[in-house]
């Protein structure tokens, strides 16, 4: 029989990150009456909602009122389509009318969710092994995972309680230049990151605007989790005051809508110079096409259907589960107040009040000896953070998912929480 | 403003592939009255059988009776799901009892199409630089786009009428060992190849096996078209008579079920030494996580569903389509044969018995200029052969789709056809 080496396999450098989420689904199945504050995903109770039949028949009925026979729109659904996407007007119009990005429909790819835009986005920019990606550190596996999977150098620039460590970035990009380099993008999550859980100040999204322009940077804004913030409490995101074009925005419909559906979009609108594409989403759709070759039709029309059912506004989507959301955070913030009101030394968190997540600092190293501990004698999981640190950092941290999770989840887990680091962060 | 420019930019090395088939879609909008061979699309009439509702209740049943509660079932739909798949047990079992391909659920990956596995295959396979990937010549787009993709490096070895040319592929093997590198693997499509539509003899199959047994090569099979063999003329597929474990084997759902759906699928049963991974599909699983995450968990419970309507049977649920390929296919040989019966000098075709293809060879260069002349002059559409060629080889051929078209539009566009080939292939 054939036997395969790992050390001649490209994957198994991915095996880091598959190994600790597979560690938290393995302690999960051995404890399954612990509460967990590991995973991100969306509350249970924004699902029920999902209509496939309804939503499919609101685009089809959208389809025939923009010219199409109710036979083509039908199947629309089915056949192979574009891979630059069929909901593009959709979600041009509502990313336009609820967040002011003026970008037309032509300049989104509609993706399978936000990683497959990341690794579109990736491969089109790292041609050249001179060019390196910087990534707001510690960073969402998602993009680091995807640039393992195509060689692509990557650096990390601290993120602050602000943002970014702006002047850190420009140190980088000098010592890139220094060193033959480029840094040829910066990957960040202005609104809430995962897992850091910042957000970044009006101020310095303008600055770091003006630092992409001084360092010929191009930014690749993800913003899955800016439909959280408090409707009275919104920034504008990068794109949104980008008047140089140096902006690739990245969404999700995971969060605001399901994520089953796995539909994403990326907005590349950023002008292309010789050969045959016209602009930056010309190059993605082609790549896109020896990817997956189009985002499910049959996905794409029940997000747009949702989309149309609430007046073609992404915000009126995703309101409820924003309530909810905010909701939950205050609820973990809160509890984390009441049960550790005097916190054991050297245990301290941060206080977003957006996004799914709070990091939490420990005095001891949170590894999976520690999260087997907290699992087996306090009933409790939640994710270590190092997996997001790129240069072995953060060994010492925590993260705390309040996204799946119902008050009652939360409020005794926070119990558990606080029993379990009351007790074993003693050094 | 920003301007990217090209040659900075990886997509633009797929510019060719982009630019034939958006050649071909701006030549059918100008032309819209015309006939078009060039499509490889499913029939639309395979289409009406789509019930979303009902295939996604039949999937939800068979969750139900394999343990879910109503409501956890319910929410596979609409919730991340594991990156190997869902419907893994539906699948493999179907693989089983249909083509006696005997592999455990968990060594399949379900993939956004067959195109996604094909990516995560050779970014598995193909780490070092020293790797060569062989494909049959001509070749289906898709795997030299994905391999263009990732930086492989891709040899043509010559498909024959029986299949493949063997004794290339050994010399092949041999001057790559010779140069210091290795060819790690082959790609091939034994069952009606698209474009060259030769279909692998039995022999030539076992005579396969030995050589990637001997030379130390991985086949990766791809098996869209063995669908359209007749029931009394089906071959084993060259995974089902593997006793080595050397066949990987990728299929797709867009031409048995729907394209829209986007759901193929990957074994990958290959044990794999070191590391985390057990088996092959471990690694593609953790590659596909930083690509697409997972394939849609609603794609995959509509095409669950149309096969547990089928009794579980692939072969049951593609049946009527075989029909309807064959008879377009015999109409399309029966038409050429009809209209072209003393074909003008060096006009010749193949006359495969399965598949979507005819290839017809010209004695005239078969390029754009002659499309163009074709579409406005004759009112017919074809697909130029050299984008399927690694070698420039190729350009006085074309490619004829049989799939998309109804009786009507065979017979008219093959007496067209007919006329074109005849005043036009004149030198």
């Amino acid at each position: 029989m054939v036997q395969l080496h790992t050390d001649r396999l490209h994957g198994s450098v991915t095996a880091p990150v598959l190994g600790s989420i597979s560690f938290l689904n393995e302690v999960m199945s051995r404890h399954p009456g612990a509460i967990s504050f590991a995973p991100g995903a969306p509350h249970p109770d924004t699902l029920p909602d999902v209509d496939v039949q309804r939503f499919t028949d609101r685009f089809l009925d959208h389809a025939v009122v923009r010219g199409a026979s109710p036979d083509r729109a039908r199947r629309l659904l089915f056949e192979y389509g574009p891979a630059r996407g069929l909901i593009n007007d959709i979600v041009a119009e509502a990313l336009r009318q609820d967040y002011g990005i003026d970008a037309p429909p032509e300049s989104y790819v509609i993706t399978v969710g936000a990683q497959e835009a990341m690794l579109l986005v990736l491969r089109a920019l790292f041609r050249s092994s001179g060019d390196v990606l910087a990534v707001a550190n510690p960073c969402f596996v998602g993009i680091t995972g995807a640039a393992r999977l195509l060689d692509v150098d990557v650096l990390g620039v601290d993120e602050t309680a602000h943002g970014l460590d702006l002047d850190g970035l420009a140190r980088s990009c000098q010592e890139a230049r220094a060193a033959g380099r480029a840094v040829r993008a910066l990957y960040v999550a202005p609104d809430y990151s995962n897992p850091g859980g910042s957000r970044m100040t009006l101020d310095c999204r303008h600055r770091l605007l003006a630092l992409a322009a001084r360092e010929d940077l191009l930014l690749l804004e993800d913003n899955a989790y800016g439909f959280t913030a408090a409707a009275d409490d919104e920034l504008p995101s990068l794109k949104a005051i980008d008047t140089e074009g140096r902006v690739i925005h990245i969404g999700t419909f995971a969060k605001t809508a399901f994520p089953g559906a796995r539909v994403g979009f990326v907005i590349a609108d950023q002008r292309v110079d010789g050969g045959d594409a016209r602009i930056l989403a010309d190059v993605l759709a082609s790549i896109k096409s020896m990817v997956t070759v189009n985002t499910s039709p049959l996905s794409q029309a029940v997000i747009g259907g949702m989309l149309l059912e609430h007046g073609g506004s992404l915000d009126r989507l995703s309101r409820t589960k924003s309530e909810l959301y905010r909701r939950n955070l205050h609820l973990l913030l809160d509890a984390l107040d009441r049960d550790l009101g005097s916190p054991p030394p050297g245990v301290h968190w941060n206080r977003p009040d957006g996004g799914f997540f709070v990091r939490v600092h420990l005095p001891v190293p949170a590894d999976t000896d520690l999260l087997e501990v907290s699992a087996a004698e306090y009933g409790v999981l939640w994710t270590p953070m190092r997996q997001f640190f790129l240069d072995g950092a953060g060994d010492t941290q925590i993260r705390l998912s309040c996204s799946y999770l119902d008050p009652d989840g939360i409020d005794e887990g926070v119990r558990r929480l606080a029993a379990f680091l009351t007790k074993e962060t003693r050094q």
